[in-house]
């Protein structure tokens, strides 16, 4: 794949460009950009520069809202209720972290319900949100559907993507993200882009018999990471991040709107806590990193987050990031 | 294996005997049989009688305290701290589970950090006092050291089993509940005892090797659910049930304590979530139904559960249960 390097501070201003031409104004230009720009700028491929054709698209489709004012509410003394505004989740999240992190701090937990919102990001960003405050979280969204219930062969669940995230007093939260598919979607669209295979135990084509090739998944499903407990855990989601506020399920979405294989209106639930409000303010902190210190004792062990790190703490000394080529004249079309 | 079959009534009576014997008071005895029997009740043998040797065990050896009187205290307004006082787990669930769950009506979440205590049985039985109450929830505890890290290949978590459940309105909540190791310890040890075989990919022996005999696990390692991501998984529960509220991670209870193959003294989180404070309150519980329904149509899949909730039916029509034949004369000879 040709790569080009760019500075992030034009890539920036590349993808702002590209997202005011398709209908943004300057929040939601600025909130989708900055979360495009964070993925490059932590050598996050599938969710950088790869996703600005797909937010663009959306908007042109008219499925989601490029002017978003999305508005908030606490509707229980532990709960806010957020509506996307038929937006991407990017400008919610910024907006409504502050006030999830005070009320986590009043309350010892707090939840964020986000509604009304397409999420086409990774969710470590909303993670670095809380742990930047000093918060744990966790969080869970689903998408169109691709994976099957434990048991079956026939997509019902999304990848549903969950996340966890500690914070830590150097700054760089112990955060994983992970599909609860066996590989994120974008990762599989990546592959195919690229022309590569996939391990098996990955995919079933559209005969539900297993396959390597990630353009099998068309018609076909991803199976659910680690068999049916990794299918439980997606259900899960299914259920915190859809019937609990009243949001559609992977399927239901999917059943009114045209799949277009991009982001689709939905749900994401976020939980944070306090853990100065446990009963250990002085000691959770420290007493972590004794884990963590013995977790990578072990021989090939590396720290969740601790590659994406790596990549900013380069990024930041170069100032640059290496981009697809084509991608990036594509945007630079778009704007 | 040679079984015997007994009636509920009696197998309650002869736990409790025992548990007396073995210095247990009243509110103590009645907690852990009733764990005991409504694990047998439900065919989940490695959590039933199977255990009671190892409860007798702990109390004989000093470890947990039989008269374990359990406190808690609010500590937050969506935060209880409670103390098991060195006690098995069942009592103090008992016992705060009305005031957590209230505390999750008011709030919209609420969690309960339990600590100090002993957990040697399934999480299910917490989850059921939950859903009983309308709640959702999920729980995590840990466990003895015998899970390495992701990348790892000495044994660092427990089998930190996570759960989850969801209320239902014909009162069998959709409840998952399952150990982040490949195998709960307790269904290896079961498989030891029965001469049985494992799946490969379950454990390694003590040379970091793959096994399938299940005696390897002494001196070897459970390997996670779903190879990296599961032991993500695990490490959330270490530091969710660990650190966040000041108790020991795995690996620190059994440098304290000379390792007994029975339960650790450690914390256990539970966040309990009201779905009527998230906004659709008339809607949620029959939405999810419509999940669970698109879930059943697909041929293979079973609710989970549903497999505990037959079993729970069937003992209540015959009032007895099948229990293994030399346990159970070793726990009446305990009594």
């Amino acid at each position: 794949m040709k790569t080009e390097s760019i500075s992030l501070v034009d890539l920036r201003t590349v993808c702002i460009r590209a997202l005011k031409k398709a209908g943004c104004d300057d929040a939601n230009a600025d909130a989708i950009s900055g979360t495009v720009c964070a993925a490059e700028r932590d050598h996050c491929h599938s969710h950088g520069i790869f996703r600005m054709p797909g937010y663009v698209k959306s908007f042109a489709s008219g499925k989601a809202n490029p002017k978003a004012k999305p508005s908030w509410d606490k509707i229980a003394p532990g709960v806010i209720r957020g509506d996307g505004d038929n937006g991407f989740a990017p400008l919610s999240l910024d907006l409504m972290s502050g006030d999830l992190g005070a009320l986590a701090k009043a309350q010892g937990v707090a939840c964020l319900a986000l509604t009304n919102m397409h999420h086409f990001a990774a969710l470590w960003p909303e993670m670095e949100l809380m742990t930047e405050q000093g918060l744990v979280a966790m969080t869970m969204t689903s998408a169109f559907p691709i994976v099957p219930p434990p048991g079956g062969s026939k997509p019902l669940f999304g990848t549903n993507p969950f996340a966890f995230g500690w914070p830590r007093e150097n700054g760089e939260a112990v955060i994983f993200d992970m599909a609860t598919a066996a590989k994120a979607h974008g990762e599989i669209l990546i592959a195919a882009r690229e022309g590569k295979e996939l391990p098996p135990g990955t995919i079933i084509d559209k005969n539900g018999d297993p396959s390597t090739n990630p353009a099998d998944v068309q018609g076909g499903a991803i199976l659910a990471f680690g068999g049916a407990k990794g299918a439980l855990i997606s259900m899960m989601v299914e259920l915190m991040a859809g019937a609990l506020m009243g949001e559609p399920f992977s399927f239901e979405t999917a059943k009114k709107v045209e799949p277009d294989g991009l982001a689709n209106r939905g749900g994401q639930l976020i939980i944070a806590i306090d853990p100065g409000r446990f009963g250990d303010a002085s000691g959770w902190a420290s007493h972590a990193e004794v884990l963590f210190a013995e977790m990578v004792k072990q021989e090939g062990v590396r720290m969740p987050s601790a590659r994406r790190y790596e990549a900013r703490r380069m990024t930041e000394t170069t100032g640059h990031v290496e981009v697809a080529a084509d991608l990036l004249s594509q945007v630079k079309a778009a704007g």
